[in-house]
């Protein structure tokens, strides 16, 4: 998402032209072609799929929906075992209504169901805390702190989190809590916070053009015992 | 700073005309007309001044700097004092690098720095910790657990918090720490978050267009035992 005007093909042939081993990719973009052409697409190219964003937007208004979320979720899961991934990401989505702390609930009720079905497909799920900007419209979970509270009730090797430099690096807990995670962060996202800030949503910029403290973030996952590749995720249409 | 093209006078006025008996000032407003004279003119409308906004923006690159604001926050109590009001809001300031704790730490020694002169002027700091949305050019402090942190080296009639619902309603923690905070609480503003939000700095609602549960923070707050005004404070050029 990057390179959002790229199909699955052209960002994997670019990222083998440039000798980039790893891309994650986004389950949109994954179906315009279907999963197994994607995988074949990305093997082809040799190139591996870190990871697949994203599942998650577990809270709804009503139980139906709450129930059409999770099987979703199913597929998302499936998917990113097509793609010879290990890893899905969790995006855990917005509260229907006022109440932040039922959504919260709901998310950690809906990790919890995901969990056997994920480690049947030798999937691990990436609980993905986003800015505190983003707690009405995109995720209800907002710090490292509540990521990893839902994640300890779940053995190590399947629930963790999703370092994004973007949605943490604010947190003066950060360093703190990304030592808690331990081998439980199962990802590491980067870009930049410019000033002023373009956009919230579509405004974040490359690395070295803002004031997130990179490399600190990145001792701190280093440390943490994280050894995968790390992700640019990068939203911005001056980018791409 | 809700009514941004009204003079003191004229903002005074309208609270008198609906029974509003407090407003909180800013300093650019104040300035404006003068200190003696805004006193005089609140005063002769029957209002009282709740507090002053807003000392703080204590990091900088220099030094010299460094001192050149803490001096401007002498002159802010003086002005608060010279209001009538006992509370001085401070925003404490971004950094002035990529150094978050560095600038953390400042915050802190100029507020230890401060108090003295604020008890002498019978004036109290009241920390409001921003949204973390507004951590890289405006404050950084960003939660109610740094800002009663700080506070928490100080006598309690001296040093605590402001609770604004815009700035705080997303943490899962703000129940717990308006409690920790008790009689630290020194103020409260409401507005409300918008979905989608128009804009991060003038795009508040008003109370009850958005997704902020203020029946719950108010009962915090209560619970906590504040018992002073509550003040609206929406930044919104279609409200004013």
């Amino acid at each position: 998402m990057t390179v959002p005007g790229w199909t699955v093909q052209q960002a994997v042939d670019a990222c083998a032209r440039h000798g980039i081993r790893y891309i994650g990719l986004w389950r949109e973009k994954v179906a315009e072609r279907g999963v197994a052409a994607s995988a074949r697409a990305t093997r082809e190219a040799g190139v591996a799929v870190s990871s697949l964003c994203r599942g998650g937007f577990f809270p709804a208004g009503t139980a139906a929906e709450r129930r059409r979320r999770i099987e979703d979720n199913r597929r998302a899961i499936e998917e990113a075992r097509g793609l010879g991934t290990d890893t899905l990401v969790l995006v855990c989505g917005p509260a229907p209504d006022r109440d932040l702390d039922g959504a919260r609930r709901v998310v950690a009720e809906a990790v919890a169901e995901l969990v056997p079905y994920a480690a049947e497909h030798g999937v691990r799920l990436a609980i993905e805390p986003l800015h505190p900007m983003f707690a009405a419209d995109r995720s209800v979970v907002n710090t490292l702190a509540q990521a990893a509270a839902i994640a300890e009730r779940h053995p190590p090797d399947r629930v963790g989190v999703l370092v994004d430099a973007y949605h943490v690096w604010w947190d003066p807990a950060v360093d703190a809590e990304i030592a808690r995670c331990g081998r439980r962060v199962f990802g590491f996202h980067i870009s930049d916070w410019i000033v002023p800030l373009p956009d919230s949503l579509y405004g974040r910029g490359m690395m070295g053009d803002g004031v997130i403290e990179l490399r600190r973030l990145r001792q701190a996952v280093d440390g943490a015992g994280f050894t995968g590749p790390i992700e640019v995720e990068i939203f911005n249409p001056h980018v791409a």
